[in-house]
């Protein structure tokens, strides 16, 4: 695309470890933008190697003219390569290449959130003593490029909120559940048959795949580092159609919040099923999309929208790191962004509070038996641990089995609700677990 | 917030001309969030000099320690400024001094669309040619870190179409409007009161200062230069309340949109009132917030939204260019993102197309009287000019004065759409000027 004719610049030339979805991905998107990227960096990026235990699979993508091999290592001692993405996921074998392609003096470009989340304060170490980069951004709503915005878009803010939707995989099940009013575990199985779900998708309906993703987006967006373990992590395999109904009903919609935000005097981070009102901009975010809501203190309300997963945008936030890191590398700067934003050094310590201390407002639903006085004597129960009734549904009267009571609370303390649920659950007249479900009202 | 206590470095000065509402937000932003931004770039960044003609003004924050002035080359002249932020908008004498700055050396953040769609190459020529950084991050959407997400985030991939609200003011009154059923007069008129719009409101409602942010986009997005004098450019002084119902009752909603396409053998860029779907996140952009919606060829769909306007906000971004300078400066680093994402010599040249090249959906409203045969003559019309409709209300009967005609078509060139509204026009039933407004159907 050059206007003249001038000597072509040596490419930036880059090992790939693993070459799955994502990894497949990368080659495609650095083929195929090959000019446009040339152009952003003054010098192409070129996949010269590419390590995978699986040499004969067809990608779709010949990985010719990269030399293609098993052995992972012999990227990482190959001294024409000056990047080395990983995108094998999961602890080990990746903790170990990270860690000796950082030795071996390469800049890495990873997406494994697992990794990061658990062994982040290791790598990053690694990293800024041997003066290399450490690019994520993939780790996070995919192809959005929101690590990148925490760090240097919004680093003029102070960010104090982040709400994010953040699987892909949960948003879609929930977002079907909703619209077709079907159970969890029919339209899980749907999403296994098309591909949207693992077949061991526990990872994702769990909430662990958000928490990890939290812990990274609440170290970059406050500046803390949080133990992951520390993270209150539901899933959405308890999440009931009958729920979905009656949250539509009290103007809600129920998603999968990774949720962090910083108290001053304390940071709070966790991972539920969570009822957002309808008309916020998250309640439109459907399908398998991500969405990521912050504030800030001066520039107040962000989002940050697109598809949080899947080969090709997730690519996309890979290469964005290798220009990155290829655009330093041009002018033979040294690492200027450090990875969390600030020198690991410089992070604040900060506790995440315990779940017992949160105050939200909370969604309630008993199944009692349809007897006069039994609202009463939930309400009492609620009353006697200072939880206030906001609004009540007790729609089907004069039924012979148990029948839903819904309560929508006023704020209150998490603590308290426990303990109100479990008196209220010993109740003779109320059958099956009582169900509560946190409300985020204050989004904006 | 440093761990251990060390000999503190020296901060990074800069000037600042221009201290109105952003140049005290800026102020502002700086002095709060002192002690982060020294976190994150390893030093502080100070106001040591601000220039403004007045100097008496209470803004809420003092400008002391910077020293105050009337005179703006006195800053341009200090050897201690490292960097000049230029927040006194126009041509001139912006131009002239930001030009000043750069042969001084010095790097420049700005926030000056209409500068820079109309002299940017002179500008970024000067800014390469001289090796200084040139950021204007809030020139576009406010505190939205949209530029470098564009130059940056989104460089792994290939843009093909962005769809912006890109100003508050006309989203303010279109959203009011829309809630309220009231006349564009009214509205603009309490806006006014409220400081929402200027007491000269054109350079919002008539659509130029979405065109020139438009000129921006369209330049960082796809790698090309247009000539912003070539983009088709629509406010919103004509959208009536009544068209509004009608985009309603046909699933619609009607925003100003700032539109650019890459279409491989041309460029589309234009401003004018747009129909969109309800549903699509677009349309739930209230208020006076902005949102950039962006389509990638591997990333499909993101958007990104928030204030895009407002002291604070957009003052978070002027912050943001500096903490980027300051970072490159931190490290010694040339120049590292030129300022249209690839150097300027190597932007394509591509034309806009002609709005009359342009096909798309439209909603037509005609007022005629209520005769037999009217919607006929009409259709005939229409259908003599290649334009087939998808959707008629025509709701009103046997009215003693005109009633409207509503007509959505299918995908149609506006060429002939132009040519039929004339000839619809000089049919003797039909009364009033005919009202077009292009619907957007395909933002997905």
């Amino acid at each position: 695309m050059s206007p003249r004719a001038r000597p072509a610049p040596a490419p930036v030339r880059v090992g790939l470890i693993g070459f799955g979805t994502i990894g497949t991905g990368v080659v495609k998107v650095l083929r195929a933008h090959r000019a446009e990227i040339a152009r952003r960096v003054g010098r192409p990026i070129e996949i010269a190697a590419i390590a995978d235990l699986d040499l004969t699979t067809d990608r779709g993508v010949p990985p010719a003219p990269a030399r293609l091999t098993r052995d992972a290592q012999s990227l990482i001692d190959d001294p024409e390569l000056a990047i080395v993405i990983e995108l094998i996921g999961g602890y080990e074998p990746a903790r170990r290449l990270v860690l000796a392609a950082i030795a071996a003096g390469k800049d890495v470009v990873t997406a494994n959130k697992a990794l990061l989340a658990v062994h982040g304060e290791e790598i990053v170490a690694a990293a800024e003593q041997r003066g290399v980069r450490l690019g994520f951004e993939a780790s996070v709503g995919g192809g959005i490029p929101i690590l990148r915005t925490l760090k240097e878009g919004l680093a003029g803010d102070r960010t104090v909120a982040v709400h994010g939707i953040v699987n892909g995989t949960c948003n879609h099940i929930l977002t079907t559940m909703t619209r077709e009013g079907r159970p969890f575990a029919d339209v899980l199985a749907d999403a296994q048959r098309l591909g949207l779900a693992e077949a061991d998708p526990s990872t994702d309906v769990d909430g662990i795949d958000s928490a990890h993703k939290l812990a990274l987006l609440t170290t970059l967006a406050f500046g803390v580092a949080p133990r992951f373990k520390d993270i209150p992590t539901e899933g959405i395999r308890h999440v009931d159609a009958v729920d979905i109904a009656f949250a539509r009903e009290l103007g809600y919609t129920i998603k999968l919040l990774a949720i962090a935000k910083d108290e001053g005097d304390g940071i709070e981070a966790r991972v539920h099923p969570t009822m957002i009102p309808n008309g916020h901009l998250l309640a439109d975010v459907g399908g398998n999309f991500n969405a990521i809501f912050v504030r800030g203190v001066a520039l107040g309300p962000t989002m940050y929208y697109g598809q949080g997963a899947g080969s090709m945008p997730t690519a996309t936030a890979v290469v964005a790191d290798l220009i990155a890191a290829a655009r330093d590398r041009a002018i033979g700067a040294a690492v200027r962004v450090p990875p969390w934003g600030v020198p690991q050094a410089q992070l604040r310590r900060a506790t995440i509070r315990p779940l017992a201390a949160l105050e939200s407002e909370y969604y309630l639903r008993f199944m009692a038996l349809d007897r006069p006085g039994v609202l009463a004597r939930i309400a009492g129960v609620l009353g006697g641990h200072d939880i206030s009734i906001a609004s009540v549904i007790q729609r089907e009267r004069h039924a012979r089995g148990p029948v839903p009571i819904v309560i929508r609370t006023h704020r209150a303390l998490e603590r308290n609700v426990g303990r109100a649920l479990a008196a209220i659950d010993r109740l003779p007249v109320v059958r099956g677990r009582p169900v509560s479900i946190r409300i985020e009202e204050r989004l904006e």
